[in-house]
Formats: structure tokens, C-alpha cells, sequence
């Protein structure tokens, strides 16, 4: 297999910053690619080894592009993912001043970011989009624009000067990347672990969706994320793609993701892997009855019972 | 191991006519006993092989005393039902005629039975509360009383005549009795089965009963009955004798116990067996989603994603 | 309307003293009766302004008698509930030592409470049941018997003399009586009530309960004791006698009464009325989101949706 | 209040035709705007009397623009909705041939529409971005690309010819358009409406979002959306747009609603409108208990136990 990670590219941007947090793309050859698409058929057809593309973000909402190759395209699942704070810097050529800016650039996906900075300090600037933040920084470089938001890190790359940073009109801007690869068997649990799943509902009734969440619930599971996405069959049907606590390998994710696989339409699994929200608090602790010690002695129990032991 | 049966006696009675229809009877020795407790005891102490009570009539409801043995005393399981309609006659010595009649006994059971019946057509009789009765039927046949209400078998082993017999103030009334016997493997299922068990709530809180019952529910698992028992904690203390539609060798029902075990402070299984209430038109069909086969598909399927292979 | 309480007699029982712990009972004439039927049917027709009955017990759960009267009788209404513990006193006629004892009676409901006491103290007694343990006290009195389990209370009226006192095998053996009357409009919340009703399911399927339950569970509502009794229609077929946490004019409580009048083939309002069994750590806080001013304010906004105005 | 209505512009588009689908849109001047934000801040300033607005699309899902601008913007209401199948047509100029086709363009939305009929006809052509379908289309009369893809509509407006029609990706392709306007009593109940509402949840534990839909579930009401959306708290904090079955005014609707006003942190009512989606086959039969007829009863039942009449 070839030691190399695609991300969505182009170079200097934050995927990219996000992807060299993890440990292991320092010994792999990383790779940009123009799509989430790309990236991911990268990896489906084996010419790399993952794929790092964003998946959420906390402005926006779930990254649609990446959800549904996720849901629809050839199996693939995730075994890291990464949250990074998303501010921006001004950047301009060396010697450009705040009053020389007329016009700024950046990817659109920065636009809600920066909107209320803009209009507080370049009322009169004229925004134009860029293919991304980078590709913004190297068109001021090359004087087509007079300013780009991009983040910190590209000054240095595109022979820029930050004329100011930490630019972010919400608060706890972050975005979520996912290392994504071809099935295989998920990592160990951590402890502080999350599970991601795709659900089909097998039609549409009043409680249906309630019952499909019914099968966390009552497992003591919270969910993280619950992003609902068409399925292509028309106006109103939708799947819902699913991250909740736990391990697939935890007794209570297990048993619940039995649970779903019976009552739904079509169930599939996207993976269990650490958690990269955990701060000092650490993980929620488990309702009570939810262990695996207690799911083993139930089990146990019933065996018992069932031999007419007890 | 004996091969006996003990059973409520005396002998004559409802209990021992629902205990000859089970084949297996032809082959013990049945002996009466003077209690549930005693019958029940008979069987813990090895003196018998198995126990025949009732256990809930359509009337009364459930019989505590056989209920709480169940639930308190040394562990015992079920093995067998049987219903039994209940209809008395009304027994006199030869030649008596309904003006002749002063006095009627029977057990105090029989009462509610018997009331609309009496007011009919023996307003004025006083009535007599006997042992059981078979006893009453005794007490006639020995010229105490002028009649008995017992079931119109009694009058051939009293020397009596059934004046009048199908009395029944409730339409549909049955006794249910069960065969009980010390814990072993319960026999296979058969495709129409129940199973028992009592359950105690870890603490009293909203929602608590309702959470209990929806690891049946969410099962697809009817319930039969729900028996409140208090558990001597005091008023508002109770526990819950519970009949399930369904055998514990069921992947849903085995689910639903382990569920159940792990909410609850104690479960204590009391058996699965054949019902005796499905008639021509069979049993309820599965809820989609709960079948063995679904089960089986769905455990398998988490079983190939904890190995990253589908 | 007539000043007069009927209530379980006869004279001198714990009945007639839960009876007199309740303020009223000093300013009514208080008219024993032998059942609780007789005395019931007083209530209803018009002979009696309420009647006094024993309605559950820690030790034989709900009171059959009372609860199938409450359900199927012509309609009545809980006003109010007393607690009260549950101790024998063992009666002598003076000068009777234990040894002298031969022959001891009370009526059977006392017997699970001193079997063990029995045991330690007067093994070779021989048992006799009365129709009360006042009858067996009088039984003693007239040199029926040796010695009477009763009520301490019970010792003066008939000349005996109590030998032991506080014979109880079960801790915090207590029987619960209401006073109940013909329909009209409850008390005022104390802040402390309870509600009782009856409750028929309309059919007979896998969650029918579970969301009966719900009714109560979404709304915070916590149950007191949930016993079911036969309907008449044969095995298998049960309502629910429910008590909750709360008053009906509670908006809470109003509301899961009507969901559950909605949902079920029938419903029927025992009463709403102060718990007697609240002590200094009061009652359970509300849930979040079920307090009056919460219904209120929430109806409130719906109304201002439904007008556009918000 | 002027009698124009906003729409996302340019003339030309799907959306203009949808809105021109509404008998009332005959009577109003129909505005183009650049953005959604803008047209529906033109509703909120006070500029137009309503905006036309996409919504959601079977191929994309919820339209985050609308929706976002409905979240968290100042308050409006929707008033109608209207789906339009999406097809398109692949415009030339006259005389222009498959063959002559070197660049295509349309709105990035309709890529997902037209590639798979790209990959088979014009697997080489080169595919140009534009601000809308329109735009494309005024691109290609210019000269500055060969063809568009674009609505048939938009044939004549720009003097183009439709070398192909039905063109679609996706069987059932539609998008959803709604009327927003500002806050007002909704229109009167049709028999097939739905409700929109936006819940943000007070706290994130298990089983908070399957509670929160129990309030819809319980009293018989479908959803036909649910799309999560960030409240910009930071990753992983999202509040959820709901679509219902039913009217405000329909009592099951209205005490969900109450219910969910109660349990949420916050609730934005967005408005009861009819259906557009309800063919010949009507709406769902209500579930048993959930009539307006039934909440009337159920009301009159419990008014009449707080009066102590029944």
C-alpha cells in the first residue's frame, strides 16, 4: 500500500494544517488533491493510502460533499479525525497598509467568517471569491487582489505579511477533519471513542425517527452529531448519518447498532475512532447499566437462565 | 427423583380436573396438599417432582400466595400451564329440591362466581364459606349444609346430585394453573411460548416502570400479564410479576431479559413455557425487525464491521 | 346530607383507628359495617356521606375488595388517605400466662405479620381464623379461645390484657385506608397530592402499556403503585388501578389525563387528594419544564403563534 | 404594505418560474433579488410584502442560506410552499451542434444534475461556473461559452435553442420553494398542512433529540424534515429544523408544540401552511386518539373530574 495521504488541497490551507497535526502524516508523503471527490476516489482506487478532508464545520454545518460520498460512494471509513480552530489573517504585500485595500479575496466558505471584521474596518473593500484561501493568497502575491484571507500559516509560503490575525466573527470557529481509508478492522478503543453510521429508515411513520434514536437512548449513548442527508429518492427522504459515543466494540454501541441494523432500512458503518473533543473533563460517565462488566453479566444471567442454572 | 406431583388439594377440586389434562399426569402419583406454600415446599424439599397451583383467574386476578412464593420463597420455575373454565353446580343430597335449600357453601373464591346466580334464585339461602369446595360438597354429603357450589365432577365422589350446573356469573371465566418445578433447562420452545419474570426497580423515579417496560416493547414483545407484588419495603413498594409472549431462547426475548437485568436492582426468571391460550388463530405475528433471523443477520453484521469487512 | 362516616367494622379494629386520626372523624357519627361492599354501597346510597376502607397493604399489596369496587361499582371518589402502621398486641383474658396459650385467632390478613413470631413463641398453638381480629378479641373474652392477635387498642373494650405488644415480622408493615365518597369536586392542592384513576387499554399489542405509562413519564409524573385487576373478560384481560405524583388541577397532571383518556378504550378519575405518606424531605422537585408556570407560559406562546404574533 | 413580492433572482430561473406557479404571484410585482439574505431582508425592512425562496432540493437537502436566515435572522413566517421538478435544458445558440460544444456552464447546483448525461454526450466539454442558470444562459448568448444548462424557460428570454430537454441525474430531482413573510396569523387549516419549527435543545444527554421528537410521536405527527444546523456555539452544537404533519390550530399540533416549548431551550415557530406534496392518495389516516374531536373529549373528560361531574 502506498505510504501517502491525499487531502483536499491546494497546499497552505487549513486541511493542511489540520492533516500535520497527526503523528503519522509526518512519515507519509501528503498529497492535495482539487476535490473531496478526488481525494476519496484516491483512496478508493488505491492510490493512497487515506484521505483527510473536512466533514464538519462549526459555522456551516456538515460538509454536504463529504457526507454524501461517504453515504453513497464505495465503502470507506474513518479512523482519525481532527478539530481545528479556524481563524483567519489579513494578508497583503509587504509594505500594503489597511487604507491601500481595495479589494480582498478568500474561498467563500470564509465570507461569514469575516463579514463583521469587514465591515467594521474595510466598509468599501470588494469581496471576490477564490478557489480557496490559498489560491486567494497566491493572487495577491501576484498583485491581482490586494488583500487575501487565509490562514496565518500561508503568509510565509506566498511572501506575504499578516496585517492582522486571529480574524473570526463566531466565537469557537472550528472545523472538523476526518482521516478517512478503505474498511478494515477500527482502531483499539481509546476510552473516548466515537462511532459514525449512516441509517435508513425502512419507511415513514409518526415515531419512526424516535424509535431509530430510541436504540441510543436507551443504551445510554448521546449522540454528537445527527446530520440528515437526501437519498436522492425525492423531496423528503432523507438518511441520517449518526455520530454517537462509544466504540463499535463497547457492548452498548454494539448491541444498539444491532438494534438499527434490525429496524432499519439499511444501516452503514462509517467507523469508531478516538475522540478529538475530549478536554480535561474527560469523557461522560456511563449511565447506569451501561457498562460492558454489566452487559457481560447480563448476558451471563440469561445464559444461566437459559440453562436453568441460577 | 419422585415420581409425584403435588398439587392444591384436597382432591376433587378444579385444581386436580386442570392437573389430569396434562398427558404427563397419567404417570405420577398426585397428592394433594393443604396450601400453595406446602405444595411448593414439597418441591423444594424433593419430595415431589413438580407443584400444581393456580396462578391468576380471570376473576380475581393473580393468586398472591402462589405469586409471592414465587417471587420470594427459594427459587422454583414453571414448566406448564393449563386453563381451566370455571362453571359450579350446585350439589344436593338425592331428592332435595331448590325450595329445600337453606344453606350453600363452597370456597369463598366461588362467590363472585355464584352471587348473581343466588340472588336469582335462592335469595334467602345463607351462605356457609367452607375449606374448598370439594369440602363444601363433604359438609353437604354429611347432612351440614343443604348445598355446595363445587365443579359437577365433585358429585360423584360425594354421592350428590347436580341440581343445576354451568353457573358462572362471569362470562369467560378461567383459572390458570402452572406446573412448577426446581430451576433446570426449560424445554424447547414450540413457537407459541411465554416466559415469566419478576422485576425490581433499581429506584422510584418518572419514567422508571415505563423504561422497564420498553425493553419488551421495543422488542416487539406483547406483555400477558403485569402482576404488582409488594416487596415488604413498605407501602409503594413493589415488584413486577411480569408474562412475556415469547421463549427466553429467543434472540429477542434473551435481549429483552439482559436489558431488564441490567436496569433493574433483581430479575429473577421463573421459566419459559408453552402457552395454553392460543387457539385456532395462532400467535401474533413477529413485529418486522424482531425474528431470530434478523437477530442473527444483525449480529453478524456488527461482527463484520468490528473486522472492517463489508 | 347525612353526618355519619361508614366504615369497615366491626368497632375496635385498626380501620376504626386510621379512622379516628383523621380530624372530620370527630364531628361524624362513625357506623361500622361488615364489608367493605355494604359499606360502599352506604356512600352510594345516600345512608352514608363517605366510608372509611382499607385499600392497600405493605404485606398483601392492593385490597382486592376495595380496588374492584372503586373500578367497576357505580362511581366514587378518593378524598382523602390515611397511613397507618401495623402492629399486633397479643390479648389475654387476665391472669393468662404464655404458657397457658393452646389456642390463638385472629382474622387470616393477620397471620403473614406474626407467622414468624408464632414460630419462635408459640409453636404448638393452634391457629383459628375469626372474621376480625375485634371478633377474635371478643372470641377471647368469652373464653373461645386463649389468645387474640389485635390491636393494642382493642384490649380495653374487651377486658384483655396484652401480654406482648409490637408483634410485626415484616418492618414497616402499614396499611393504606381511603376515605371515599360520590363524585364531586376535589380538594384544593396541597402541594402535596396524589391522583388516582383507572385505566382500560384500548387493545392488546407490544408498547400498549409502555405508552400508556408515557402519558405520565413525559410529563415528570412519577407512580405511587400501578395494580392491575381483572376486567371480567377473561384471562388476560386487566386494567390499571394508577396512582401518580400530583393534582389534576396540576397542568401536568390535567394533561397526561387527557393523553390517557385519549389512548384508552376508558378511563376513570378516582380523586385527587393530600398524601399522607410525606414527611419532612417533602416531595420529589418537578422536572424541568412541568411546573405550572412552564404549561402557562408554553400554552401562552402557542396562542401567540397561532396569532402571528411573536 | 407594498404588493410586491421578493425572489432569489436573476429572471429566468426555476425560481421565478416556481413563483409564478401561486395564483397570488399574478397580482404582485415579482422583484428579483442577488441573495436570499438580501430578499428576505427586504421582507424584514419592509421593502416587499413577501420573498420566494428555495428551501430544500432532493439532490442537495435543506438550502443552509434559507435555513439559516429562518434560524437566526429576525423572525418570518412561511406561508406557502412549492415544488417544481427540476429538469433542464442544454441551451445553444441557433445552429450550434453537439459537436460544436467545447464549454458548458450553469450554477455549481446543477452539476450534480447533469454529469452523468455530460460523461455520456459531452464527456470532453469543459465545464464554466456562473452565478446562475440564467447568467450561463446570457453567457452563451454573448458568445463567451457554447452552451448552458438552464431551465427550457429560459430559451426564449435569451434567444437560445434547446439542443436537449429533460435532463436530470437523479429521477424525482424537485426543489422546494417557500413564501416568507413576517409574522402573522397562518393561514386557516386546509386538511394537508404542515408546520415548520426550529428546537433548540436545553442540554445534550442521551436521549435529549429522541424526547424531543417523543413529543411529536406520541400524539400521531409525522415528520417530514429534520435538519440539524449549528447554532455557531462551536462544533458539534446544532439546533434542528423540523417540518411537521398538521396545523397549528389542530389541537395534536398544538400541544406538541406546548410540549416542545416546555423541554426546549428555546422553540421558533416558523409557520402552518399547506402541503404542496399531496397527491391522490391524500393524507395519512391520524392515529387513533389524535383528532381534534378526541383532544376536545379528552378535555371536557378532565374538566369535568376537576368538577367532580361525571
Amino acid at each position: 500500500m502506498p505510504a501517502s495521504y491525499a487531502y483536499l488541497g491546494p497546499e497552505g490551507t487549513f486541511t493542511e494544517v489540520a492533516l500535520r497535526t497527526l503523528p503519522e502524516a509526518a512519515t507519509r508523503e501528503l498529497i492535495p488533491y482539487v476535490s473531496v471527490q478526488s481525494a476519496l476516489d484516491a483512496v478508493r482506487g488505491g492510490e493512497a493510502e487515506a484521505a483527510f478532508v473536512p466533514i464538519e464545520n462549526s459555522v456551516e454545518g456538515g460538509i454536504t460533499t463529504t457526507l454524501d460520498e461517504l453515504v453513497a460512494g464505495a465503502p470507506l471509513m474513518i479512523y482519525r479525525e481532527v478539530l481545528l480552530s479556524i481563524t483567519f489573517a489579513l494578508l497583503v504585500r509587504p509594505g500594503t497598509t489597511l487604507s491601500d485595500i481595495k479589494t480582498v479575496s478568500a474561498h467563500p466558505a470564509a465570507q461569514p467568517q469575516v463579514r463583521n471584521w469587514l465591515k467594521r474596518n474595510l466598509p468599501d473593500a470588494h469581496w471576490e471569491s477564490a478557489a480557496s484561501n490559498a489560491d486567494a493568497a497566491r493572487l495577491v502575491q501576484e498583485g491581482q487582489y490586494d488583500a487575501a484571507f487565509a490562514g496565518e500559516f500561508a503568509a510565509a509560503r506566498y511572501g506575504l505579511t499578516a496585517l492582522e490575525t486571529g480574524i473570526h466573527d463566531a466565537e469557537n470557529a472550528q472545523t472538523r477533519f476526518v482521516l478517512v481509508g478503505r474498511p478494515a478492522r477500527p482502531a483499539a478503543p481509546t476510552g473516548a471513542d466515537k462511532t459514525s453510521v449512516v441509517l435508513w429508515q425502512r419507511d415513514d411513520h409518526p415515531g419512526g425517527l424516535r424509535d431509530l434514536l430510541g436504540e441510543f437512548a436507551t443504551r445510554g449513548i448521546n449522540l454528537m452529531l445527527l446530520q440528515s442527508r437526501p437519498t436522492g429518492a425525492g423531496i423528503g427522504n432523507y438518511c441520517f448519518c449518526i455520530d454517537a459515543e462509544g466504540h463499535i466494540s463497547d457492548r452498548r454501541v454494539a448491541e444498539a447498532l444491532m438494534g438499527l441494523k434490525r429496524i432499519c432500512l439499511q444501516a452503514r458503518f462509517l467507523g469508531s475512532y478516538p475522540r478529538a473533543d475530549v478536554g480535561q473533563e474527560g469523557v461522560r460517565p456511563l449511565m447506569k447499566g451501561t457498562s460492558d462488566e454489566e452487559f457481560t453479566s447480563a448476558a451471563d444471567w440469561v445464559a444461566r437462565c437459559q440453562d436453568g442454572r441460577f
